[in-house]
């Protein structure tokens, strides 16, 4: 992809730059009382969508999520999404954006807020994705019980996994470069042409640069992998994320986390895909759901 | 409960009425261009919390849901949550409260909007919940193609499932006054003590007064059974929603919907519960997934 090596990197590539901060009311219709006025306040940052991170030309919602989040982070002081949602309104293309907070509450062990991440595009404001998140210090959180149903379903290790999308790998999508999954080897016969029949991708996560996996990048893990419907016998091949829901659970371990996505129910051209991510030490580090569409092929 | 006949009524009491709209820029710091101005429309519902949809006095999640869910689809002019994601932010006790929705993106097949539940408590403004949405029409949507790994899990019928709550059993929630829910006998005996250690809860959704069960319905429905994790050997007798997401799939037949809700991961007292909730003709009707506490036993 020509990608400089600064692209190359998880964290400047989602870098938000502090724009400037503006409070102000929802103003009503005239001669309502104040009790019917709207206080917030919108802090807005300056973004770059980098090239390399995506999917044929549009930018992975994982990663734009990460983006997103991370002026979330700034706007509440909280470094954890505990759970985030997002809706994917438009393509997005690499190229520079803004993303707007707006906090809704801020309590002692989370604060809730939304953002809208938007461009100009031809004099028009143009709406990518609009967020919300309640965040929290997963480090510092209360806690509580536990009391578990299961836990990683057994796969072969990173090494025994496959890789694609290596520098020289042209047919895959951009974001694997940056990255350096691995995946079930039954899980990717779809690539040609062996679809397995069950809608489900499992595999491992990591960075090409050993990045540790944080709390920021669990969110792009959640949509780092190819859709599981890939594997069901549908023709389809492209399925547009409508929304994206991440719950981080917990801090992986060092290592590279595994992951495992699964369609159950394609109806009438609307799925889901479950994920589940689980570290090195077997704790549940993050659930995801998305409601996808798969278009009927023309 | 002592509830009017008029209360009992889910489409009055889930009844929003238009106070006004307003267009504003947000405004932000002094000198910047119009391509720093976000603009926005705020279209805000006076509503009702009535008394009776409750657990212990507090609002019922669902119910809440559908309230702000009736706003939306006067704002957007589309009837069905296609999904839609609550943040739960303060009790909900009966008693008025204002839903302000903003569009953010209306498209052909779907509109994106958020929504803000709120009251003034002691001269302050309280948020008791956040809402993020999009809308569609599933009766128009064009659909697509469809393939199921599963369908609804056998139990047995609505008439060999356990009632409880009715008029005269004054130990279950008032939500229960409104509803003909009916429970699998396997997973209520958490209620004299025995647990199943299963975190699953089975049975089927029905309105008391036979009302049609539709795409608002269903919001309530994700809600309105017992905690999954009640099952489970830990003490837990509270459990508050952070994060309630349901995605709903299609118009249910008519007859009561079956549901299933199970709790997989109570990990450091974050707990997941996702449901499914399918029609009498065998249709996948919604899928809700929530995110809640599970705070240590004091």
């Amino acid at each position: 992809m020509g990608s400089r090596p600064a692209d190359f990197d998880f964290d400047r590539s989602t870098q938000v730059v502090r724009r400037g901060m503006s409070a102000g009311p929802g103003l009503r219709d005239p001669g309502v009382t104040s009790f019917d006025v709207t206080s917030f306040d919108v802090t807005s940052f300056d973004v770059i969508v980098h090239d390399g991170w995506d999917i044929m030309g549009n930018a992975n919602g994982g990663y734009v999520m990460a983006i997103i989040a991370r002026a979330l982070t700034e706007v509440t002081g909280r470094p954890d999404c505990i759970t985030v949602t997002c809706h994917y309104l438009a393509p997005c293309p690499a190229g520079p954006a803004v993303v707007d907070v707006v906090p809704v509450r801020a309590g002692r062990r989370f604060a809730t807020a939304t953002a809208t991440m938007w461009r100009e595009v031809d004099g028009v404001r143009k709406v990518i994705a609009q967020v919300m998140a309640t965040m929290g210090d997963l480090e510092k959180d209360p806690g509580g019980p536990t009391s578990m149903a299961g836990g990683p379903s057994p796969i072969p290790s990173y090494e025994e996994c496959l890789s694609f999308g290596g520098p020289n790998d042209a047919a895959s999508p951009a974001l694997h470069t940056r990255l350096a999954t691995r995946f079930h080897p039954d899980d990717v016969g779809f690539r040609d042409g062996h679809r397995s029949g069950r809608g489900l991708i499992r595999g491992w996560f990591a960075f090409r640069d050993d990045r540790p996996i944080d709390a920021l990048a669990l969110l792009l893990a959640s949509d780092a992998f190819p859709p599981a419907v890939f594997n069901l016998d549908v023709a389809t091949n492209w399925v547009p994320t409508v929304e994206l829901t991440v719950h981080v659970r917990a801090i992986p371990a060092p290592g590279p986390v595994q992951c495992s996505f699964e369609t159950r129910y394609l109806q009438n051209g609307l799925l889901d895909e479950d994920g589940e991510i689980w570290d090195s030490g077997g704790v549940l580090v993050a659930q995801s759901r998305q409601l996808a569409l798969a278009p009927r092929a023309g």
